[in-house]
């Protein structure tokens, strides 16, 4: 399809292209796909996310431009894409999460509140009169909450949610710049008796790879396990994983 | 109709081109087939369904691509086209099924809870500020649930819903891609004494003929019996359907 | 009035063109007179509905194309057009219909019946932000009910319902397309007195003069009567009226 | 204003052209005066209202093209225009005439219920998201209803509605085709002590001015009196008093 | 402005052009200067108000094209421009001044009620979705109504309400056609001690100074006097003042 | 920008031009340029304000023409600009200042009143479905109220409010046409010990700046003071402030 | 993207570009940076705040040109870009502080205060019928109120929030035009001891780099500190420390 073609169709969220396409949401992943990338990945007892942003200043306080968020105790998410859009979604899903400790008195399931999150994002691309959200969310934690250990509850879960309300769920993937690159890494390194050691260094090797020159302050990782829920890593304990990382690769490439 | 004056006509689900038709159902459709089969097959005492969706990468969990659901114990469905739009009509007619039981105390009609799917379908075609689903379903189950006998109830029932909002009974079936070829299996294959066995071989062998590589782990298959309700197969064990159809094959061909 | 200036007033149900004519209901009406015919008889003391409807596959289950519906014990009806569309009025039909019974403890009256769904017609083609409906229908039934039986009572009526919402009564017509041949032998066979067996074979001979192939599998059929009031044709039944039409078709040209 | 130009100004109820037109109402009275012509008279003691109407098959039952409607005892209306719009003024009107009887426990006025009539139709050519009333109204009857004598009561009125919501108060008049020379017919013919015949002449002759060829089945004609209330006449009446009518004609051009 | 610059200003009542105008409020009022004139003189004791309204057809009652109206016992008022329009205002008027009664127990205020109407007028030249009126009103009474006589009480206004909603107080005026003419003849003959016939007089001298022929059956006149409120003079009235206008128009000339 | 950019971004007060502008206020603005003048001058203990308005005829009442309105006891206000679009501004302020006095029992804060004002201007700027108001004010009384005295009371203030609904504090300032040479006149002649007299004359010698020719009746003044709250001048008492004027500018260049 | 291509995607909030950019926001950005600049230093005990604001005439009084507002006692903030829409922003943001008051009976967080302003933006820029706001806000105060000393309180915080809706933490930052420059002047000077004077030393030198020309009646500088809460600067104190800054600089280039 043409320029002057597509143009007829991409106008409004409540219109298909003659090809059957929402061409709104597709510029919607165009928004997600141009920004730094977000990474998840799913260990054999925890989810690690960690995502990249450079601060436009040394006088920004780098939390502030934090994409990775709790959202309860056993969950958390981290987000690529239009900064103000996410925030929403953030506070969506936190919202979510706190309706179910009211309305059931339990944590909320890391399934469910995914879908919550894409049920809300999949109205805004079919009702006119709004834009579809330009982010993308990873969505982490324990299913069934860290105090549970029953059948199905206590175990790690991944899930992405894209800009059409897709849900998806991973054991590692990116959402955001660099895609291919990076989920090449996590396919190769990746395997189901990961250490959450091995699970860190491999979300953080990822995303050297798209960005050679990636510095831990620029960085941001969370890791949410069963026994501590939802734990934030300091900048140092990310430089010293960074320099590891170096060192280990200076070692092969040495051998 | 040529292309210009097409578009004339196309930007609005409340508007009819002046030969009738209205194209974002049109164009809905198209989004449907240009997306993965899903088939559906009835057989004396039970319905098949099975849908084909490949994995992006091999880090995603082939269940959170599953185009099978359940709706109720005795009641399932297939979708096909935009994965988030089919979400919606899944909540929607789960919601109905519950409701169901909520309101009279019974299990829903495979029928009624088609014809509350398809009317709320063809809303979205009528009023404006929306656009139509980009999503078919095929809904199939046993009539007035699995524990009652009489009557029209206990025979299973298998229906179709089109972005359209037109829903049709069906013997066996498909949506979404390969229409053509897949229908013609069904229409060769089926008869109305088919076992479960010979109606699982029956979808598997459709799909077969629309993708010849097509393996276990790219397929979900579900069946529901009056007996039983809806049951998921596991992986392995459509492998070993699979591999009986190969077999099978091979040795036709030697003969 | 050519092409470019037609499209100028064709966009919405709320204009008008320079020469008074609304154009998305001219559509609407083209989307019905591009279906299969539906055709309506009003008998002595019967009305008698007759639909055509070819299934896309011999897999699809006739009856779920149907176009006659029951609307209450003493009334039916038959529709042409889009199938969603149509399921809709149909829907609205029943619904009213019911009501009529909650409010009053009585049946509906046939009159009144349609009435109320032109009127629902009408207003989609006067509002803004939504399109006509894309469907025909023709009601038919026992004015009063099928118990009653004092003045007006119990005398059969047949009406139509258009897209501009346009209510007529008629002894005999149709819906649909093949509107001028099927409409010249409904005049020519027509007489009030006749039996509801003359009126069966009227409706058959009328489609079989638009589609001479024309099978029982693909017409439903059926006649509601101040005795026994709203009732279905049997396959078998249509086929043997055929085949009874042939005969006698064969017959005169021998003759 | 030529063609281009006038099509910047026509496309909504809610715009003036520069010349201060509204083109919507103009084209819906395009509308009306592109159907059959009414004509309402009104005599020294009563109003007389007569429609033509041509079915378009000799199986359409012509009391369902009927334009003439009773709306409460004493008052009645005939419709050109819209079909399915004049059906909804009509109902309009019924419902406003019903309320008065509620409200004020009389009968409403003809004056009075020709203004609610028209101040609902100028709502219609103000607001945005809908269009005009294609369809003109005659309103005619006994001011103060059929049992009261005293003061203005009793004495017949004739109102017009046209599609800008105009009211306008008539001896004699004529709404849709043929308005030229209907209405020079009615100017010659009328006088003010027309006896109830000398008005059904009027209307009649007036009527066949416009087409020669008008027969009684193509007519409705009612007439409102203070003695009677709104009464229909037969088609038998109609043929006969064409028939007279007929005789005289002859009879002058003999002489 | 040229033409083509002009159109893209005037398709809404919530758009300003660059040089600051409104159009479709300028092209309301040129409706209102295509109308017949409607002329307002305020004397020493009284207003007076004059229209000029010519029938279609001698077969209309003059009074429906009646374009002078009471709005209570204390205050008239004359419109100009679309006759729809008109009466909305009309309505709108008196029910203003109804609830001026029933909240107040007293006569609305001459310039309060014209604040009402030319409040609602404006808000109909600001919000989107509408338009604006197409008609003038000349709104003449007693302040503080016909039974009060206390300070500002009693005294005779005069007020004018235009499209935009803008409310002016006058010796005399004249809104719709014929304007500049009119207007001057008032200028030429108002003078603060004018008594009442001296105010018909100017009234209808100024009328025929913008159509010479002008006749009794084409005006309508009332006068509002603190003795007497509202009254309006009958035809016969009309026809001896304006012979009484024309002997002294003659004398003047033989002089 | 030039003209045809321009276009694509003043259609609507719900969006910005590419350089951040917002096209709708900046046309609003330019309506109130193109209107007469009105000016405010804070003196030591008052606010004197001032307007221009040439009546279009010697019949019309300059009162009805007025731009200077009281708002309350101790404030007042002046206008420039569409004068219905004033009028809505002025009554809305009046609303204010009286719900002022109902919900707190105090008289309104001059500046409180002013922001009032413009938050309702702003959303009329912001909000689709609605144009800006075509009017600003001057809006000058005396803090507090006219019987406080305590601290900030008792102070006189002056605020503008313009198009965009951003508010300014004045010693002196103009809205409306002539703006440039007003503004230079009462910069030059401000300082804050005026007294009332002597800000009275600097107000019309202001305006005489910029209509040399200006005439007492076409001039309304107000003065608020802490004394005496707002008091209105008759039309001598400016005619003979500005004779007194006159006679010191002959005597000025006599000099 | 060229000209005519970018303009197809501009007109509206709810519209993403092909490269999935949002487009009105980025104008409304564009409607910032060209406004004065608005500058905050965080310093150890203190926030500052200063904003750049030239009066148009020596006649305006220049606190009504004001961009910093006292939020609640410990909380303060400076704007940047459209006036009217900067207040709105402010008005809301005390409406939020107040609410914080009445619901929680404590001081409302700097961060929570900053996200409930920028959800509130956010939201404009995703739904239709409105436009993004044309302002962006520095937000600075003590975290958990002046009287508040445990744990994280009484630590000083400043954001920024954009016309996009994005928050972000800073040590010192500039909101308008200008930003380039002035950043560079607070990344050099800023470090994590400055004492409140330096802080206000640092604040002014980076808007005299942008401006040689500064004065202290076109500046605005408030202070929110942990013991005294927010203070606003007299014009002479602002003057005494501009002068001492240019004393220093005079004296570093004898140097």
């Amino acid at each position: 399809m043409r320029g002057s073609d597509q143009q007829a169709y991409d106008r409004g969220t409540s219109l298909f292209s003659p090809d059957g396409r929402i061409y709104q949401v597709e510029y919607a992943r165009e928004a997600v796909s141009r920004g730094a990338p977000s990474v998840g990945v799913r260990t054999e007892n925890a989810v690690v996310l960690a995502a990249q942003a450079q601060a436009s200043s040394k006088l920004m306080e780098s939390e502030s431009i934090e994409k990775i968020h709790k959202l309860d105790d056993h969950v958390g998410a981290a987000s690529a894409g239009h900064v103000a859009d996410a925030r929403q979604l953030i506070d969506f899903a936190r919202r979510m999460a706190q309706g179910n400790h009211l309305r059931y008195g339990e944590a909320v399931g890391v399934e469910t509140l995914t879908k919550y999150v894409t049920d809300h994002i999949q109205e805004n691309t079919q009702r006119g009169g709004t834009r579809p959200y330009g982010a993308a969310l990873l969505i982490g934690g324990i299913e069934g909450g860290i105090e549970s250990e029953d059948g199905e509850d206590g175990r790690p879960r991944l899930f992405s949610a894209d800009p059409s309300g897709t849900p998806h769920e991973w054991k590692a993937t990116i959402i955001g710049g660099g895609r291919e690159e990076i989920q090449e890494v996590l396919e190769e390194g990746w395997h189901d008796e990961l250490s959450l050691e091995e699970g860190l260094n491999l979300v953080l090797s990822s995303l050297r790879e798209h960005d050679e020159e990636i510095e831990a302050h620029a960085l941001s990782v969370s890791a949410i396990t069963a026994e501590d829920g939802y734990e934030h890593y300091e900048p140092e304990e990310i430089a010293s994983l960074l320099e590891a990382l170096e060192d280990e690769a200076a070692g092969e490439e040495e051998e």
